[in-house]
């Protein structure tokens, strides 16, 4: 298969991968398609994570579940989705602790499974594209940094935490138009929770994100944050239940959605 | 006629008004209901302003203009308007100098008189107070302080000039929201042009307004810009016409129409 024609319609990445033929990240992949943070757990927690992630729906854009217990489809997201296999990369927590990183989870599969899929903020890269960004200040091809604030989510049952939030460098005028075009067109993780000093939500060094890579700051810019899907996994961490599998950061679920057509509920 | 009941409706305003009961100044009338800056030019300037209003909308939001040569009603915003009696103080400019402040301007009225009706800034201080803006951020009735930047508005013809901006004390989060309150309700003078320090717009002393009254800045608030109508009346003043009406400063025809209904075209 060739890589490059692949790269021009959802299905045919999620093929790719299914096969065995691709298991790195997504990231640039279909962009203006939208990529999903997957979370999958035993039935006992999901009603408590499902309304985590309603009540943070700011940092948590639930796309989609499985509609029954130990259903692998997400017709949702695609019509032809086995969440088992089209997802490059997983992690396997055990009592929240990383014990295997695989690249299919058939054998792992539980009749009482249910998955979630969760927006990822690549949406919005898609979107301050489409608004005439640059690539210099944002694009679907590149990992943002990302930290953990200070600013508390909803805790919910087991799940709680701070939550996470990635960076993007934008000067007064870039940060004017990004918060218009989150407002516009009303897509997951569109409006930013802070810009200026880091220090307010307990960010005290910017080269040393939690997740992702430092990004350089021009002395026009300043940093400006959003919350990023990954407050989730952080959240199950912290509840450990007894098995959960996600997906490896950057190693994610490719829908057939247009990022555009992503309505915040 | 009783002040305190007349609050309730623009045409009882109005009423008030033309009858020559109430020549002050309208801040604080009717909340809801859009007030406009009124500019009454000769239909020899009528084609280069109204291109100067479409040219600059951002910060001369044409509400209406008379639909024939010295015709003073203007339907479009309520339907029994005297653009001659229904302002409570107009100023009279010759040559682009005051000349006379009246309370009515029947005697001076022309048969090829153009009304032009621009939306006032403080429709969006209404709509930031429906998405729960407090008075101490924003206030319908009271004026805010307004400045001459530096950014040049579109010249067309004999219009020209420098945008006139007021100014919102706002900390982080309430920028970000009042963003997002423009961006939604797409109401006029929604969008700011600029937050932060004001020099690099060209202004060096906040304490000394061009219009309206000084504002107190807390600590944790930094000033946000937006454009005002009154760049039109700055451009008016550099054109010098022969003769152009315009409302004294606060004083301000009261229409009809809905804040929330003054979509952006």
């Amino acid at each position: 298969m060739d890589p490059k024609a692949s790269l021009t319609a959802p299905n045919a990445i999620r093929e790719m991968i299914r096969a065995g033929d691709y298991s790195g990240p997504t990231n640039g992949f279909v962009p203006g398609f939208t990529q999903c943070n997957i979370v999958i757990l035993p039935k006992a927690y999901a009603f408590d994570f499902q309304k985590y992630c309603q009540n943070n729906h700011d940092c948590c854009p639930l796309l989609a579940t499985s509609v029954n217990d130990g259903e692998y489809h997400v017709n949702a997201l695609g019509s032809n989705i086995d969440i088992r296999t089209d997802v490059p990369k997983y992690r396997v927590l055990r009592d929240g602790q990383l014990v295997d990183e695989v690249t299919d989870i058939e054998k792992l599969w539980r009749d009482d499974f249910v998955t979630f899929a969760l927006a990822s903020y690549v949406a919005f890269d898609y979107v301050l594209h489409t608004f005439g960004f640059d690539h210099t200040t944002s694009s679907p091809a590149h990992t943002l940094p990302m930290y953990i604030s200070n600013i508390p989510s909803e805790p919910v049952g087991p799940f709680k935490g701070n939550k996470v939030v990635c960076l993007r460098p934008m000067d007064t005028q870039e940060i004017i138009r990004a918060i218009q075009a989150g407002s516009i067109s009303r897509v997951p993780h569109g409006i930013p929770v802070h810009f200026g000093n880091p220090a307010d939500i307990g960010i005290n060094n910017l080269q040393k994100p939690n997740f992702g890579d430092p990004i350089f700051i021009p002395d026009n810019k300043q940093p400006v944050f959003w919350t990023t899907s990954l407050t989730a996994h952080l959240a199950i961490t912290r509840a450990a239940p007894e098995l959960c599998i996600i997906n490896s950061p950057q190693h994610m679920l490719v829908t057939d959605r247009p990022d555009m057509d992503l309505l915040i509920q």
